[in-house]
């Protein structure tokens, strides 16, 4: 039986052995979210890097590009952090370069694994079914908040583990303790989340409207993995083959 | 109002800014449950080490040795981690030299705090009164498994956090949770624990009695804080002057 084990935060990663695993890269608020939803509506493939600077100069090669720091798009670019961005036709056949606080590095510095995909609420089965069929331990890495822990990734890592139980082993007490919190906010998860410090943050920025999408269970039918330098749907990748 | 937030691993902790403020040290299964035992039982102070043989030369010294690696007493020491071992009169007037997995590395690297004050379920309140009296922001710094999570640190950090909350405003994410776990443990830690991957291999070593032991609360009217590069206790402290 393979094993589920959660990472709370990028800082803890070079603590987890990733060869020959896969992980779930997440970052529920806002960019693994947003990066589902720009595969929902078309896009071909997503770009995240780790500088402003290096994602800006993809617009010369036709992408568009998304920039948020500190929960705020950034300026100059076609696009922040924000999923309602992302319904439109324009991302239709589009590639967009992307660079965020905290998921794109939680993506970045998981390289060595086997298989990285990309996990929120809003792909949640299709990430477990995948998982199931691969038959990999599975690490789930946190985004988390500027290296520490967060809540929100969290009760993904718990809703992920609680899809996943009857056929993985629970490697360790991160999963557990992600469990136990998933079943405490399930019934109720914006106000459950409305005490976090990081949702507070985006609350005072009047994204609460995100936050509430977000949170929302298997709206997509999207698996977006890490190919070749680049994340692309393995949904789409499938069909063409 | 000050505030409490936990750190759930050393790994974490370059990530917080201890200046000034109350560190917290726990690790509950059993190092600081068993340095508690140890005041109570009349031990004048600890000098908490790194490395065996650093523990070791204390010996000369005329201290009692303690050490433990993966759970089981190192060979060559006059105690190992069980708090049993502590209760008995020998115990009284001594200095004790003790090196553990990850406890001893919490206390040291909290070294920058203004103070670092010994926690375990044993003396919950006594910890609990002397943060009130303080009046500095807290940080619980959890000694984790190996540097990561573990779920019987944070469950002292949630019952801690329990016994401040009307009084220290609650700093980030890892608080609540650890709050919201131990709300979901409080009635049968025992059982919960089973669950936890350190206490299955604490169970193999077959020192289940030790665990019943460290999680019961308030046992000990006992505050051992870190004072000139050793643990004293600062009720004795406090009685002496």
């Amino acid at each position: 039986m393979p094993s589920i084990d959660v990472c709370y935060s990028p800082e803890l990663l070079h603590l987890y052995e990733l060869e020959g695993k896969a992980v779930v890269a997440v970052d529920v608020l806002r960019a693994t979210s947003t990066m589902v939803t720009a595969f929902a509506h078309g896009a071909t493939d997503i770009i995240p890097v780790m500088q402003l600077e290096e994602c800006r100069a993809y617009a010369q090669q036709g992408c568009l590009t998304a920039a948020e720091r500190n929960g705020i798009k950034a300026e100059g670019f076609d696009l922040g952090n924000s999923p309602f961005a992302y319904m439109h036709a324009g991302i239709k056949g589009k590639t967009i370069a992307i660079t965020t606080t905290n998921g794109t590095r939680a993506i970045r510095l998981s390289e060595a694994a086997k298989e990285i995909v990309v996990g929120s609420f809003l792909n949640l089965q299709a990430v477990a079914d995948h998982l199931e069929e691969l038959q990999l331990d599975v690490i789930v890495v946190c985004a988390g908040w500027k290296g520490k822990f967060n809540l929100e990734d969290t009760l993904y890592a718990g809703a992920l583990a609680e899809r996943l139980q009857a056929k993985f082993a629970f490697e360790n007490d991160a999963t557990l303790a992600s469990l136990y919190l998933y079943h405490a906010a399930k019934e109720d998860m914006v106000t459950f989340l409305r005490q976090s410090s990081h949702v507070q943050r985006l609350e005072n920025l009047e994204i609460h409207k995100d936050i509430e999408f977000c949170l929302q269970h298997d709206v997509y039918d999207v698996l977006p993995v890490w190919k070749q330098n680049r994340l692309v749907d393995l949904r789409v990748e499938e069909f063409k083959s």
